[in-house]
Formats: structure tokens, C-alpha cells, sequence
């Protein structure tokens, strides 16, 4: 049987075109969402869906449903999907590689003259980045029943416009009823520098880390820098460089993909000379194993104790989020790594740091997502950046999986124009 | 001969009455330099200073000086005085108490009939604070000659008005020619916990602690926290809070009064999921000693560097201020001691952590200065406090030394009232 391939140039022009959509003068995206520039992106898809013989549908909060019917119409469909939003500062890749690639593999499909036996879905959810709205993976998470669709038609931008109000002036309030995926792909550059630092152009993933968030307060007093002799201080920025250091080192010791950050902190009162008396700091562990996470937390509140006592100062932790780790499918996940090996492409098994769509879909559905290389590992940036090839790679892979899953119904003779 | 004893009753109506004048509701004041409040403050102060026979003369800084005459006139002054300007949210103490403590020191003279042989001056100092201009300390800087009376008229406050200006408005450009002082005091609360934490009245200060200040700039890369493994970031916050505790090492490890302080740090992007990119912190390095102050610069850079390897970040560390440390005069000092030990108070030397108007004075002039406790070791704070027998101990030290050193012309058969 043949091996249908994907068009890269015509996947490049693609996403070239709709980056064109809201670009910034760094070559990057600001496309947030339910905005003006989002409908024209939301416009541009679904025409080239429907050229690509889709019929496309729009739900209640908006997520665009193209669907290319199989042979077996009872069947649910195979579904690929990501975001066309982006941040406010954004890049070309982030969420709209997802779309076009599922676009692409349609197209491709076409070109080969293949049915499919389970219809096909490409997907576009709504309000992934949660930039203008929270929470984030709104659409995903309505789809999924994470959060019910009252609740997110209710959020607020800052300016004080709602999802449903946005909605309805955009014209995306759509009638499509909620419906079972039998299975759903996402391909995303990876947003980090693992492939990139590996050498590796697929990566197989896993599942997702779960994500403990809290906020710590640390009390101290403020001093004058000059008149209080370091042994009467109760430095609250000393205790909270002590706590950095210890969310970094629990971290750094803990095994299955342990991660620890302070990404944020906020000094008082901020002064040159004056000892700070209180400080604002911001925790994110992760872990791929939900118990290797609790153990993180338990090794933090232990230093935290330490550090209490000898800074003289009170922490307060307060646990703010909790998403639990997430694996994802083992036979989609399977079909992803032999996608890769069948087209010769270097991979590796690989878990997402960040939450993505397939997060929360994965709860309804079999899910499975591919990573490819992206420049720096930076991602939501402007210079945010990725190559043709590799996204063909990526393209490849998830068209193979698509395949492997939705089945072959026909194939015609007719070959890639 | 009979030892004078100053009235602590009325020390502490004149510092309440002068708290009225831009009093908060939190019990501090909020004076700042130059505005009508302090306008009102130099009013009330000459006022009081004529009533106690004194001639009052202002220079072209708005520097207010009081004078008693003395049996020699061709003697240079011996000097008291500190400042009546506050912090934007100050406490009642700071600074007034030094202008007050020599106004009673004069009041208490002339009740007790003595005539000095010096002449002696009660001198209220421009802008010590520097809160609405800078710099700090701008009277006495000019004064002693450390910038230029252009220089200091030519400073602007956030809206636009220069200290000239602001002169002009009250009626403070004086015509008084610079002068020299034969000595110089100034009592002061000790703005720091030493004193309180010893259970000492009076603090003998010995000089003031040499400061240079640093700007950091730390530079990593920005990164996700979740897609990016720890092995592999370049985590600028860690690298800050490595710097800190090495700044804190440096402060606690260094002999000579070391003080090692980071007071202020920005991070960025200050997200709370992004493995910080910058972050940038101040640096205050102090000590008695200048040697053992470039020794701890020294051993700053030298943790700077590994910090620099192991986080994988670039640390630029730019000296901003240096003040060399200051050594008050022996003679004085020990006239300081010694009225401490006629009024029978508990004393211990002491370093002056912070700058003073003393510490540029004693560039031009023999200079000591006097120490009482602060509740807590709290200053440039609304909450700063006091006791009236605290101030009144102080006062009556200062006496002792101003009349030591200003010598007894003639001792009258009048008593106090």
C-alpha cells in the first residue's frame, strides 16, 4: 500500500498566510482571541476547509469543527486540532502549526485519493492562550466538560467585554451540539529546547506533567540598610532567594520530569537602602507522576521550614492551581512513534511541560500529540521560529497516525497533483 | 561649678508642637523639603530661636542658622543642628530632634545664665532627606562644599520645580555667606535596633560606615517552565538569589561593621510560568573601614563569577556611589562619652550606619555625633517613636559637650526658672 505524503511547500504557504493575519514587525503574531483578527483567521480556515471538501460547523463556544466525511459514517471521527489564537506578543507556530497541519493532512489525502473509513475532524479551539480571557484552553475545556460553557461565556476581558458578548459580535456563536472524537491528534512545536539540544526532529509525547501552582507570602520587617547589623534583620528577600533556591533544587533532585520555578516575585518596599520586610513569590512545580509531585511539595514545605526559622520570618504557601498529570493514549502514542520511523525521522519520547488543548481533550477522548524542533525552544515570542522541514516532518508523522487510526476505506488510483 | 541641666518637658512640647506642622494621622509628619509645610517649620524654629535671643541668618541653600553670641566673638561657633525636612511618610524624630536638642541646649543655657566663650549656633540643614530633590543631604553637601551651590540649585522635583525655585516660593534664598564652624554636633535617633537591643540610652558615635552601591544586571534566557528541564535553563532569578545570599555572606562574614544589602530586584517577565530572562537588583556594601569595604567588593566579584558559570547567565555589576567612611573627631567623641558618664546613662560606641548631615559637616569641621534609641530600630516611618526620657538623656549629653567645648565665660547667680 502506498504511503501517502503531505505537501510541505503547500503547508509552509499556508501557514505563511494566515500569519499574515495580525503580524507584528519582528515576523511574529497578535491574534488575540475573539478579535476581529481571530474571525479572519477563523474565515480563512474554514474557506479552505470547505475547499478542501469540508463541511465545517461552529459550537456554542465557539470551536470551528471542519469534518471530512469516511466511509463508515456511524463511526466517530478522527480528529486533529489546535488554536489560532495567539499571545499578545506572539509567534507564527504556536497553535496555528496544529491547524494547518490537520488541514494539510486532509489535503494530502485528497491528493492521494483516500478515504478514510472514520470521518475526519480538523479542529480550531477557541481562546487557548487565555491571554485575553481566562481560563485558558477555554474551548477544550468546555468540550471536555473541565468547566461548564455558562462559566466561560461569563469571563470578562479587561476591558470588560465577555466571551459571549466577543462571540456574538465576531459571529461564532455557533449551533453545534457537543459530539464523541474517537481519537485526537495535536502537533505543536515543542515550546522547549529538548529536540532542538537532542538533535531529535519528532518528539513522541507521552502525556503531559501535572502542574502544582501556589503563591507564597514571606513577612519579614523592614530595616534600614545601614544602622541594623545583619544579625537583628529579618530580611524577607534573603528568606525569599533561600526559597528560589530551594524550588530550583527541588527541581533539580526529584526524577520523572521534575520541574520547580519562581517565575515571579515582588519586592517591599523595593527600596536600595532599606532591608526588605516583605516579598511575593510565585511556585510552579511539575512532575509527570502525580505521587513524585506530591513528594515535591512535601520536600518544599520542609525547606520552607528551615527557612523560616533561620531568616527569622513568617511563609505563607497557598496552593492556587492543581492540574493532574495527563498520559496519553498508548496505541495513538505508538502510532506516532511508528509514523517516525516509517519516514526515517529521528524521535525520541518526550512529555509536554506545558498544557496544551490535548490536555484537556485526552479526558474525553484517545489522545496523542507529535512535538517538532522549534528555534531556541523559544516560544510565545515574536522570533518564536521553526522550519519547513521539520513542520513537513511533524506533518508526515501526524498524517500517518491519522491514517493508521481512521482507517483505510478506498484508495483511488489518482496520485498528488 | 555647677552642672546645667536641660528641661526634657520642654524639649518634648517643642517636638510635639513641631510635629503639628504636617502631621499624619498615623502619628508621623510628612515635611518635605521646600513645600509651605516646611516653610512653616523654619518659621517656627526661627521663631523660638529669637525668643531665645538668638540673631537667625539663611544662605543661599536656605540652610537656617541661629546664633548665641559668644564672650569671644572672633571664636568660630560651635555648632548643633541636624534638619526639620521629613520623609513622605516620616516620623516626628527624625532630624527634628537635633534642631530641637540645640534650641534647648541654648534655652537651657540661658536659664542657667552661662555665657560660652565660642559663640554656638543651632542649625537647621536643607533637604536632608532628599525625597523631593536629590541629592540627599544637600544642605550640608553644600555647605561643606561636596557639589556646588549651582549644582544643588539646578535640581528638579518630579514636577518640574527646581530647588531655586522652591527657595524663591517660601523665602529661603538667603544672603549668609558660607562660614566656618569650630565644631559641630548633632543628636539624632539612632535609626537602627542597637541601641534598644543592648537596653543603651546613649549611643557614642564613633564615625559613620563607608557605602558603595551597585547596580546588577543579570541575564539569562527566558524559557518556559514547563517545557524546559532545569539542566538546560538559563534561570536569571536563581542566579539573583545566588547573588543575594552571597551579598548577605559578604555582610555577615566581614569584620569592621560589615552590612551586605540587596533592597530592591526587578524580575522579568515576571510570569509567573516563565523561567525569568533578567532581572536586575541593587547592591549595598558598607562598612567602617575602607579597606575592609574593598575587600568585601572583592570577595562580592569573586562569588559574582562562579554564580555567573554554574547559572549560565552574564552579570554586569556597576558601582553607582561610593562614600568614603567617616571618623568624627576624638576630641569630641569623647566629650560625648564623657557627659554620658557626668549624667550617669548607659553608653556604648556606636557606627552610624546611615549618612548624616554630620558626615559631610565633619569634611569642614571637628564633628561627633549623638545617638538615643528608637522603638524598635524604626525610622522613615509614620510609626517611628521615642521616649521623652530617651531624648531628654540625649539632650542633656549634647549639653555637656557643646558647653566643654565652647568653654564657660561667665557663670551668672541666676538659676533655672
Amino acid at each position: 500500500m502506498n504511503q501517502p505524503r503531505i505537501d510541505g511547500k503547500r503547508l509552509w504557504r499556508s501557514l505563511e498566510e494566515l500569519a499574515r493575519i495580525g503580524a507584528t514587525p519582528k515576523g511574529g503574531v497578535r491574534r488575540l482571541t475573539l478579535t476581529e483578527l481571530d474571525r479572519e483567521a477563523r474565515e480563512l480556515f474554514s474557506r479552505w476547509a470547505r475547499e478542501a471538501g469540508m463541511s465545517v460547523a461552529v459550537d456554542a463556544i465557539g470551536n470551528v469543527f471542519a469534518r471530512r466525511a469516511g466511509a463508515d459514517p456511524g463511526e466517530a471521527p478522527v480528529a486533529i486540532g489546535s488554536h489560532l489564537d495567539s499571545q499578545p506578543s506572539g509567534g507564527r507556530f504556536d497553535g496555528a502549526y496544529g491547524v494547518m497541519a490537520g488541514l494539510e493532512v486532509v489535503r494530502a489525502l485528497n491528493d492521494a485519493g483516500i478515504v478514510t473509513r472514520a470521518p475526519l475532524e480538523v479542529i480550531s479551539w477557541t481562546n487557548e492562550e487565555g491571554s485575553r480571557f481566562t481560563p485558558v484552553m477555554m474551548g477544550s475545556g468546555v468540550f471536555a466538560g473541565v468547566f461548564t460553557l455558562e462559566h466561560a461565556l461569563a469571563q470578562k476581558d479587561t476591558e470588560g467585554v465577555s466571551v459571549r458578548e466577543a462571540l456574538e459580535r465576531i459571529g461564532y456563536a455557533g449551533p453545534a451540539k457537543p459530539h464523541r472524537l474517537g481519537a485526537y491528534f495535536e502537533a505543536h512545536i515543542e515550546q522547549g529546547p529538548v529536540l532542538e539540544d537532542t538533535k531529535t526532529t519528532i518528539g513522541v509525547v507521552q502525556g503531559a506533567l501535572g502542574q502544582r501552582w501556589f503563591d507564597a507570602l514571606i513577612t519579614g520587617m523592614d530595616a534600614h540598610a545601614g544602622p541594623t547589623p545583619m544579625a537583628l534583620r529579618k530580611d524577607a528577600l534573603l528568606a525569599a532567594s533561600r526559597v528560589v533556591l530551594a524550588v530550583n533544587r527541588v527541581g533539580t533532585a526529584f526524577p520523572d520530569n521534575a520541574r520547580g520555578t519562581v517565575g515571579s516575585m515582588q519586592v517591599k518596599p523595593n527600596s536600595r537602602n532599606v532591608v526588605p520586610g516583605e516579598v511575593r513569590l510565585s511556585v510552579d512545580l511539575r512532575n509527570a507522576k502525580d505521587d513524585t509531585l506530591l513528594d515535591m511539595v512535601s520536600a518544599l514545605y520542609a525547606s520552607l521550614k528551615s527557612i523560616e526559622d533561620e531568616c527569622r520570618v513568617a511563609i505563607e504557601l497557598k496552593e492556587i492551581t492543581h492540574f493532574p498529570p495527563c498520559e496519553f493514549d498508548p496505541a495513538l502514542v505508538a502510532s506516532v512513534r511508528a509514523g517516525a520511523k516509517v519516514h526515517g525521522h529521528s524521535h525520541r519520547d518526550i512529555v509536554s511541560g506545558a498544557g496544551h488543548d490535548a490536555v484537556y481533550v485526552a479526558r474525553v477522548a484517545p489522545t496523542a500529540m507529535i512535538f517538532v524542533p522549534c528555534e531556541g525552544g523559544i516560544s510565545h515570542n515574536e522570533i518564536e521560529n521553526a522550519t519547513p522541514e521539520d513542520l513537513s516532518a511533524g506533518c508526515n508523522v501526524l498524517l500517518h497516525a491519522v491514517l493508521e487510526r481512521a482507517g483505510r476505506a478506498a484508495a483511488a488510483a489518482r496520485s498528488a497533483a
